[in-house]
């Protein structure tokens, strides 16, 4: 009917601006459109905090870079992990992702330096080796003495493939390479449990 | 530990720009730390649409103002419901928020027109009669000669107050008021309803 399209002219909002913000929004990850409209609202609201975000996202945008020698999310390039003096330089810990590094150091026990590849092999996607700077990872490890290589990569197909071939890159070398343990996580409940985690629980069962 | 405090300088993020942007995105609702960072981590990125975003909020909050008739979410005053020919002026649909209007208009069904109240009454907040725009909605009611006024206010405290007193406002006057039924949504599970809403679709329950 005539009056009904009329009234949705710009989506459900009679604003064109409106509609193209909620599409914005739900561009972002994670963001359904409800959630999208709930925020575009809340974003016009006339006391909202819009300015303060605007401004927080361009400065953000202008001062956050990515480490030079270990791809960590910094301000200072090298990074102070990097530049720590505290951390052991012979302990490296190899992510996939700049994002990664988020939760070792929220924890806060870890205390040596990371890698970030950047990436994972994944022969479907098109990643093969020369796309991932093994390379810089290979003078690293010679550079630092690299006593411990902790590999700390997900637990797919592509993260397999990735520690397979980061293995095989340094066998003969004299370090000690490691990976994070596979398991049921603390506090989860064993009905829940995946069976593929739960298999590998088992595999790695270790003695009392 | 020193090397500890030290790596979280600027939150998990070696960032205090990005540790920012994500304490303000969590502040918008609906978002808690989690989706905060993830939008934040890709709002930095260099590809991200971030500029395209910011564009989109900032010609939002210059174009989107509310109808100085009916209150709704607009860019031109008065809004495309109120002069529109097609939209009966004598059905005017009693709503608080701008918001309440999007359900109305997305279902599409509702052919008359809105009143925003703007807010509901509430003793404990403080919100009384004065605070709202009664006297706008009873000239509305005379000008417009409405001759069904619905009432679409939340099922709470604060909603059954503001629509008593719209009640008593417009008693013995000539015009039918009417209020939203209140039952199991449609899809809704018997045995997942609250026990508030099951005994009001018992209360108001119809005959075969």
């Amino acid at each position: 009917m005539a009056w009904e399209r009329e009234a949705n002219d710009g989506g459900e909002f009679q604003s064109p601006a409106l509609e193209r913000l909620v599409r914005g929004l739900s561009r972002l990850p994670g963001l359904g459109r409800k959630s999208a409209t709930r925020i575009a609202l809340h974003l016009v609201a006339r006391e909202s905090p819009a300015d303060e975000l605007l401004g927080a996202i361009g400065a953000a945008r202008a001062q956050v870079t990515n480490c030079g020698n270990c791809g960590a999310i910094t301000e200072a390039d090298p990074c102070r992990i990097c530049t720590s003096e505290r951390r052991d330089q012979t302990l490296l810990c190899v992510v996939a992702s700049p994002v990664d590094v988020l939760p070792f150091e929220k924890a806060g026990f870890y205390r040596g330096r990371y890698f970030v590849l950047g990436g994972l092999l994944s022969p479907l996607d098109g990643v093969r080796a020369d796309d991932l700077p093994f390379d810089r990872l290979l003078a690293r490890v010679e550079r630092d003495q690299v006593a411990e290589l902790i590999i700390a990569l997900d637990a797919s197909v592509e993260g397999e493939t990735t520690a397979l071939y980061v293995q095989r890159l340094l066998q003969g070398r004299h370090l000690q390479l490691t990976r994070l343990a596979t398991g049921i996580p603390v506090g989860g409940a064993l009905a829940y449990t995946d069976e593929v985690t739960l298999q590998r629980a088992y595999q790695f069962r270790r003695g009392f």
